[in-house]
């Protein structure tokens, strides 16, 4: 695989306002955007800091991935996404390794990218993201 | 705070040298440093990534922290480490807005930065590192 930079760390949280006030008035962070993915059942605040975005993840529904994942783990970091070029090759090469995809093909994510998740079962317990940006 | 960049992702693994084969030979990302931390009581593996790094941590000693968090959570992302300038300051100033620090004052971390963490039931859930160069 051959992965750019990363794009971005997502971190589930309890409430989005609350954590938003933390990132902006504690850490000097600023949210520029807000957005809900319907599809992942989560409402997600964008913070660049450098080259990467903090992507805070509210869940929508308590049966939603997020929402899942709160209930078992509480508020945490969620996954580790890796800018790519060509996802679909990178996805081809990742799973010739053996690495067992959540996603055989991208999907629409946040933000308009085309993304796909590896299984943490096969990345050593990291849920990990691949992003493309097309144009 | 003033924050600069994500200075390095740190993911506690169980195998240094089994994850080291997977981030090299999966992800493509080549490990530029094997360093024993003593006091933290893990060995830990780099890998650069844009302007990020990915620190594996793996256990030296089952009462270490990372020894305990294994135990604990299993393998998975650990903690997000910030690049910030004037340390001192950042944790005046986290600690005034409320914020429960690890470290009151700043030690050696890995690598020779100064290092100091704040606690995660105040970051909402992320175990957060902040480090400064010091030449």
């Amino acid at each position: 695989m051959d992965l750019n930079y990363i794009e971005h760390i997502g971190i589930a949280v309890n409430n989005l306002e609350e954590a938003t006030a933390y990132y902006e008035n504690v850490l000097g962070l600023k949210c520029y955007s807000v957005e809900e993915v319907t599809d992942q059942k989560v409402k997600t605040a964008f913070f660049m800091i450098g080259q990467t975005k903090i992507e805070l993840l509210e869940s929508t529904d308590p049966e939603g991935p997020i929402g899942k994942y709160l209930e078992k783990k509480g508020e945490g970091i969620h996954h580790i996404a890796f800018a790519v070029n060509k996802l679909e090759d990178q996805l081809a090469d990742a799973e010739e390794k053996g690495v067992r995809l959540i996603d055989k093909t991208p999907r629409k994510g946040a933000e308009g990218l085309h993304i796909a998740f590896l299984h943490p079962k096969s990345t050593h317990g990291v849920l990990t993201e691949l992003c493309e940006k097309k144009d």
